[in-house]
């Protein structure tokens, strides 16, 4: 007869124990293919438990093929090949990773946060939570809320003059994840070209998605489209309002080059992605392609990571008809990948006008931002040692440093002082020494500033 | 001089208008490349408007393209090439997608809300609002937040007596989200194998990602291991824990063949797909490949969406090491898909103990929901001409019908009388007749059924 020692380990039942005990018999061979295990009232009285206890783990072990049941005879031990592990070592403790805090950090990470009216935020939750109940909860389209789409609809046309309609919009867990979808809906077997220099996650993405991707040299109207007819390719992903790192913003004359390579062969297509179009500092944003598009050629993607909070992740795509159509029909089974809480709010913080008048907010503090580290640089000794290159738009400029050292050494060098740097060179798919600093202001705290700038102009000097 | 009548639109400034007039005599060929615009100061006075307001015009036109400005000389009309147009239809209204409600849907479609305490979730999201302020909006690591992932592998062990580090957790927005990503970690270029039957959405999203997908049969213990071999894939996605449409609850003694299938050459692979384990009827849940898995072959992937809500969009899923390490390597630079605020309302949820109450009541209520079925199937006319096939596990069983008509039949005579259903044949990759209807009870309303099985039962008999 069987006899275990049954223990109620962390509050479960006996039956478990039980289970427990005999699986780790027949695991270890002690109990054998074609054993009969005792009857339940036999096993029940010599434990010391009731029926049930041994019923429920025999049924445990049969549901699981360790046992069977055979009608009138009793519960039999089954074959169970090669045996397995069951145990395993205990937890290693999840190790603390230590922040990385440089002294400061003018590649984009770190220091001071993006502004955001957070207690509106709050507010509109609260509001979401108590006007649509247990709604928040509830599957919503594929491609997104009706809300959220006629939200981002309206605010298209209110700041952008972009007449798209709601059921074009697709709603999307940030950025990267519709770049994904894009590829599966423009076909992983078509060659892609990207900017080169360009936003290494861009590359970072195409790649993990397995498809060709081609680098396209700029000019100073930005992707040339002579290299890109070069180079094969049947969709270009580029950022005609504002390139990163560069800060280029495309002149029409090559915008409408580029609509006329798209049109010059079936199924070509443009993936705009207007990541930080509503940061512009004068003027009104430059009008996309997607607006001037007359042979459904243009998507058209954005993000509320650069507005709102990157953690937020919803971004999305507006596409031509024909795309729609097709999306529905070979990508329409995914379900939309955002959750429906943060789509009512997202939805209600723009329709309430409360996302508008942030950006009003944020685009003078970085224009404010802006104008004082001009004057910051300009007052600095590296005042002497470089040139400032920008657009007017988005969270970063440029700095022309003139110095004897590389990219590669000043970025060394400048890590010994505290200081985190990207170049120009970081963002190219062969890196060649540019001097071009990137001057990331969104998150800086400008009281660090100054001793930032003496530094570097000490190592542009070549003081180390 | 250039004359226009500006108007102020929708509440836009002057120059925005100005801007436009400009453009559109430039797109239409009324000022052609080289034409020298007015001065500021005249085309003002003459308009009757500020010099600023044509100056941030001409500006606009500079920074899109459409002019240059040339030092003390004047602003240039530039080529712009090929017109591009700047005007679109106004939009059409979305159409109302009228809901196509049947009577009954069978198959798990409408009718009843999954019960989900919705106040107690509520109040989680009130009091991480409160405790974690500006927190909920910044961005966790890339595999999601360290709350969260804590709090699932100690639900992990307390649930299925597994023992997961948490920094071998990646969350997801959704399953959906989580197999593309695996794809990606285990190579797209590999070969990959689902249960036939099984869940359409797994063939579907395999096919999104253009990977070769083989179709495996089964038997009665599951994913036939001998036909898994002759089919010469890598990786093999399976639900072994419950499987989906046919209950299959994958007995010890196949697991064992499969992990010594996946250990028999490098680089195999088993996507365990745990898509339902919580609702388990009776015993404990089934312990999972992962456990057993001593080799670091098994991916373990879970959802919410079955016992919270399909809107939520979570998943998760457990490597093993080496394929943590190699997920780190070539696809850590992906952010972590789901929202914070999610991320820290989920583990807040769970670690505080409501989302296993919640689960306990969920079981009680599903077991209680199937015990009344099976009666209600017992008492019908529907009862004769049936047996009910299932393993005490999930929110499904099969009918066995007894019936002249085909499936394909018995689906379009049930719809004409408001009936939805799906067969098992619904299921495979190349439908044969089945005569197993999916019953699918999580949603359905138990007053309905009645009327609903006595439509069945005079369909099986022939009756119309």
């Amino acid at each position: 007869m069987l006899t275990y020692t049954l223990e109620k380990d962390r509050g479960q039942s006996l039956y478990i124990s039980l289970y427990r005990h005999i699986r780790a018999d027949i695991a270890s061979g002690v109990l054998k293919a074609g054993d009969r295990l005792p009857s339940k009232r036999a096993l029940a009285a010599n434990l010391g438990v009731g029926v049930v206890t041994v019923e429920t783990a025999y049924a445990q072990l049969i549901a699981e093929g360790y046992a069977r049941a055979v009608e009138r005879s009793g519960v039999y031990v089954c074959a169970i090949g090669d045996t397995a592990r069951l145990t395993v070592a205990p937890l290693p403790p999840e190790p603390e990773t230590p922040p990385q805090t440089p002294l400061l950090d003018l590649s984009g990470g770190g220091g001071e946060d993006v502004p955001f009216p957070f207690s509106v935020w709050v507010k509109t939750m609260r509001t979401v939570m108590a006007e649509q109940g247990q709604q928040i909860l509830r599957p919503v389209d594929f491609r997104g809320a009706p809300e959220l789409r006629r939200a981002i609809s309206d605010h298209l046309y209110e700041s952008r003059g972009m007449r798209v309609p709601s059921e074009r919009i697709i709603v999307g867990a940030g950025n990267e994840h519709l770049y994904g979808l894009m590829v599966g809906l423009l076909g992983r077997q078509r060659i892609y070209a990207a900017e080169d220099p360009g936003y290494r996650k861009i590359t970072e993405i195409y790649n993990a998605n397995d498809v060709t991707l081609r680098h396209i040299p700029l000019d100073d109207a930005g992707l040339s489209v002579r290299e890109l007819k070069k180079s094969g390719a049947d969709i270009v992903h580029i950022s005609p309002a504002h390139h990163y790192p560069t800060g280029i913003v495309m002149p029409i004359r090559r915008r409408n080059e580029l609509l006329q390579w798209a049109y010059a062969q079936p199924e070509r297509y443009i993936l705009e992605d207007d990541y930080d179009s509503e940061l512009r500092h004068s003027g009104t944003p430059v009008p996309p392609l997607f607006s001037m598009d007359s042979r459904e050629r243009v998507l058209y993607l954005s993000t509320f990571s650069q507005t709102i909070a990157p953690s937020l992740r919803i971004a999305y795509v507006c596409l031509p008809g024909t795309l729609m159509e097709r999306f529905c029909d070979t990508l329409g089974f995914y379900a939309c990948a955002v959750p429906t809480f943060e789509q009512y709010t997202l939805a209600r913080f723009i329709s309430s006008g409360a996302y508008e008048k942030h950006l009003n907010r944020l685009r003078k503090r970085y224009r404010d931002k802006r104008e004082r580290l001009m004057e910051l640089v300009a007052e600095s000794p590296l005042g002497k040692h470089c040139r400032i290159l920008e657009a007017g738009a988005g969270t970063h400029f440029l700095l022309q440093l003139r110095s004897k050292l590389s990219d590669a050494e000043l970025r060394e060098a400048a890590k010994g002082r505290g200081l985190s740097v990207r170049f120009l060179s970081d963002y190219q798919s062969v890196p060649t020494d540019s001097g071009s600093m990137i001057f990331n202001y969104a998150c800086l705290d400008l009281d660090r500033v100054p001793a930032a700038l003496e530094i570097l102009a000490e190592l542009c000097r070549g003081e180390k």
